[in-house]
C-alpha cells in the first residue's frame, strides 16, 4: 500500500517510463518531469541501483543539468548496507523529486526492499515529492512487480513471474518496453492471477504521469496499453497446466497514445 | 457476402487454421476436418495455389490418406487461366470438403479472385461443402483480408494492408501465426478501420471450426485472440499521421484456448 498521505499535502506524481526515453531530439518526458520537480529550483535525487554500469547516475546528472534542472544528487546505492546510510537519507529528504534509472528490477527489490531508503521514498512521495523511474525504475513502482515472463500475445499459466515492488501504485501492474519486446502475454498472465489488478504496458519513450487522484496522462512517442480485467467472466488460470494457453473471457483493453488520460480508480479512459 | 444458402441445406463448416498445424504427433485439427468431410467416404479437393513449392498439394494428399480420408484430388491452379478449367470445376463439384494450403494469400486473391473456381468455392460452401484453409488459406476466408502490416502490439495508422478476400466469413478479419509473429498490432489496426469487423488472431496449430450458425469452437494447441471493437468509444485512426501510435478506447478482448466457443453473430464467448 502507498504510504498514508500527510494531512493537507497532495501525493507527488508517480511517473513510470517505459524505458529508452528520448534524451536528445525531443526529451518531452524528462523535460516535463524536471518542470514538475521545480525546474531551476528542483532538487533531484538519482538512484542508479538497478544498473550495473558505473556511470549511469552521472549520465542522468549531466542530462538533467542540460535540461535545466537545479541541484542533482546521485545516490550510488549498490548494496543493502548503502541503503541505510544517513547521508543518502539526508539527501533524499531534501529532494523535490526522485529519479530511478533502468537496469534490473530485481536489483532494486533485493537491494532496496525493506530498507530505510525504500521507506523514505514511499513517505516522501506521499508528502508531495515526485517519483519517476524508467524501465526497471518503472516496474518497481508496482506493488506486484513483473520480474520476467514469456514474450508474445497469448498468456500461459506460467507466463509471468511476480515479486513485491515498492508499492507506490497498488492497483496497477506496470510493464515496460511493451510493444518493443512484445510483452502482452506476460501482462495478461499477471492480471489473470488476480483481476483486481489493472495492467499497464508502457512502450519505450512513453510515460504515465499519475497524479494524486490516481489519474494519469500519457506523454511520449508510443502508447500505453491498458488491460482492465475487472469484468472478466472466466479465467482458466487455476485449472491450466504449465505452458497451456489460457482462456480469458471479456477483458477490456485501451490503447492510449500521447495526450490520452486514464483514471485508475474509476477504471475509465478519456481522450483528453 | 457469403453465397446465399440453398434451401434446406446448412452451410458447410468454414475452418481457418493459424498455420503450422500438427501433422505428426497430435494432428487433431486435420483429423477433425477429415471426419467432418466424411472420413473414408470423403472427397477432398486440395488447392495449393498459395504455395510456390511444387509438392505442397501432394504432401497434403499423402497426409490426408494416412489420416483416413477417401478420395483426394489436387487442383494445381497456378495461374488465372487454370481457374477456368472445366476439369477442376468438375472435381470441385463432387467434393465433400475443400482444403486450401498456406503460402501467400495475395497469390490466392490475385489468381482465384473473380474466377469460376472462387465462385464455385463460395457456392459449394453455402450448399454444405466444408472449407478448411491454413495460413494463407485461412486469411483468404475473410471478406476483408490482411495482406501485411507491422508486428508488435500497438497499432498505428498505417499498420495493416487489406485486400478483398474470398468472403466466406463477412464479419471477421482473420489473422494467422498470431502469437508466433506478434500480429496484434496489425489486427487492431484492421478492426479500427471499421469496427463492424471482429478480429480473430489464430495461433499456429489452432483452428476455428465455424458452423452454419456462425459459432465456432477452438481446436488446437494454441489460442484464438478475439478483438471485438463493437463498443469502441473512440479511435484516432482518422486523425492520426502515418506511423503514429493510435488511441483506441474500450475494446473487448477474449483469449480462447481449445474447447472454448464464440458466437460471431451475438459477439459472445463461452467456455464450453
Amino acid at each position: 500500500m502507498p504510504s498514508p498521505k500527510i494531512d493537507g499535502t497532495a501525493r507527488g506524481y508517480v511517473i513510470p517510463i517505459g524505458g529508452a526515453e528520448d534524451k536528445l531530439h525531443n526529451p518531452q518526458i524528462l523535460k516535463k518531469f524536471i518542470a514538475l520537480a521545480g525546474g531551476q529550483n528542483s532538487v533531484i535525487s538519482i538512484i542508479p541501483t538497478a544498473s550495473q554500469l558505473d556511470d549511469t547516475g552521472e549520465r542522468y546528472q549531466h542530462l538533467f543539468t542540460e535540461l535545466g534542472a537545479g541541484e542533482l544528487n546521485v545516490l550510488p546505492i549498490s548494496e543493502r548496507a548503502d541503503a541505510q546510510k544517513a547521508e543518502y537519507l539526508t539527501l533524499l529528504a531534501k529532494s523535490t523529486a526522485i529519479f530511478v534509472t533502468g537496469g534490473n528490477q530485481l536489483r532494486l527489490s533485493t537491494i532496496l526492499g525493506g530498507t530505510p531508503i525504500a521507506k523514505a521514498i514511499r513517505q516522501l512521495n506521499a508528502k508531495g515529492v515526485h517519483y519517476a523511474g524508467t524501465s526497471a525504475g518503472a516496474a518497481i513502482v508496482s506493488q506486484h512487480m513483473i520480474t520476467g515472463g514469456t514474450s508474445g500475445i497469448v498468456p500461459t499459466e506460467n507466463g509471468v513471474s511476480l515479486a513485491p515492488g515498492l508499492g507506490l501504485v497498488n492497483s496497477a501492474v506496470i510493464d515496460q518496453h511493451f510493444n518493443q519486446r512484445n510483452r502482452l502475454a506476460r501482462l495478461l498472465s499477471a492480471v489473470s492471477y488476480n483481476p483486481f489488478l489493472i495492467g499497464l504496458g508502457l512502450d519505450e519513450d512513453t510515460a504515465a504521469f499519475i497524479d494524486d487522484k490516481n489519474q494519469f496522462t500519457v506523454v511520449g512517442s508510443g502508447a500505453i496499453t491498458v488491460i482492465d480485467p475487472s469484468n472478466i467472466e472466466y479465467s482458466s488460470m487455476a485449472e491450466a497446466n504449465s505452458g497451456d494457453a489460457l482462456t480469458l473471457l471479456n477483458l477490456k483493453m485501451h490503447i492510449l497514445a500521447s495526450g490520452s488520460r486514464y483514471d485508475l480508480n474509476a477504471r475509465q479512459a478519456f481522450i483528453k
